[in-house]
């Protein structure tokens, strides 16, 4: 799904050094230097400092004031902190859409939920990666159906962080998919029966079910 | 409160633009200029860019690849999506706050809320601007009892429009902080109780008061 405008080199730069965190090359508290990474990519310095504002916009890095870019630490406290929110943002989404969707809006879901449910079940060695992407277009495919913009460049720009917590996850426990499947079926029901407390229940499960799933991760 | 480092160079050119967004000397959709500032304030390109994203961060602004930066719309539909998310945040840290104060850690909120009632009901002819000010104070006050920095991160993003907001019904009406006292006194009743429900409530009936408020500004 394409929603964005192109790309500009900032943000090219941008998601190069995001992927690089989410995917664990750039570790936790490791420095980002401005200058090295003008070099590598052949790009200018004050192009890589617009994508570094992009990157601590995303709760990847930080930015202190004469002393550069460091990568963002996960840690225990920082995941639960990030999945508390980023459920209560989850829940604000599906409950507005609860509300709101009208006749042939979730038909595009439903079709994505179905895709989810294939590639999970099916033997593609990438699955749960493709799991994972499919869940944010699933995400992203309710952002029509609500229209608050502030709600999506929110949940937009928490989305990397919670990718590389769900890549770490996965790293550790590749099972971690299955109940994701049961957890997107009731949630799904919820909101075709407008029940914003099934669709809380739903999703507070999911939440709690992911974090410990996160917890067991940092643990090794 | 201070709270935040010496600022960089990039950071007071988005303070100052965001103020002239904020009292509305920058109207919806006016361009804003990358060479025009640099010239204006005697910086350069590269640090007005780097403003513009952290602008952009804080959705005053939008940039548009190959179109440049203009100030962000503010109309019925913007500032209800608005509202809506900001006191789902608010009520998450309210609520947070209810569950996990220890013993003396709301006595600075005790005293904020007291210089608020007595600043409203002085004679100061800048009342208003200070209690929306002294406002925004206290929900930073419940930053270090929650520890979430996503949930503190995404606030502070949100403040600079929700202070454009406030700012625009204030010039409409400037009694609407009197019934914010009487909210105030309720949300901290239930924080003292431990009553998440007195909480969400109060927050409720608050967001529905200045979102009517807002509308009445938003229809002179």
């Amino acid at each position: 799904m394409s929603f964005k405008a192109p790309e500009s080199l900032s943000e090219q730069i941008a998601q190069h050094i995001g992927d690089e965190i989410i995917t664990g090359k750039l570790k936790s508290n490791e420095r980002i230097q401005e200058l090295k990474v003008a070099a590598d990519l052949e790009v200018s310095r004050g192009s890589v400092r617009e994508a570094l504002l992009i990157l601590e916009s995303r709760h990847l890095i930080h930015i202190l004031p004469r002393r550069g870019a460091m990568v963002a630490e996960i840690n225990r406290k920082k995941v639960t902190a990030l999945y508390e929110i980023y459920i209560t943002l989850l829940i604000a989404l599906a409950s507005k859409v609860s509300l709101v969707w009208q006749p042939g809006q979730l038909d595009p879901l439903t079709e994505q939920l179905q895709k989810i449910k294939d590639t999970a079940t099916g033997s593609d060695p990438d699955a749960a990666q493709k799991v994972v992407n499919a869940g944010f277009d699933l995400m992203r495919m309710a952002y029509p159906i609500v229209e608050n913009p502030y709600l999506e460049s929110i949940l937009e720009d928490l989305q990397p962080a919670i990718h590389r917590a769900y890549h770490m996850a996965l790293m550790a426990d590749p099972t971690a998919l299955v109940y994701s499947l049961t957890f997107f079926g009731k949630l799904f029901e919820g909101i075709v029966k407008r029940d914003v407390i099934v669709v809380e229940k739903a999703m507070n499960d999911y939440g709690d079910h992911l974090l410990s799933i996160m917890m067991d991760a940092l643990d090794n």
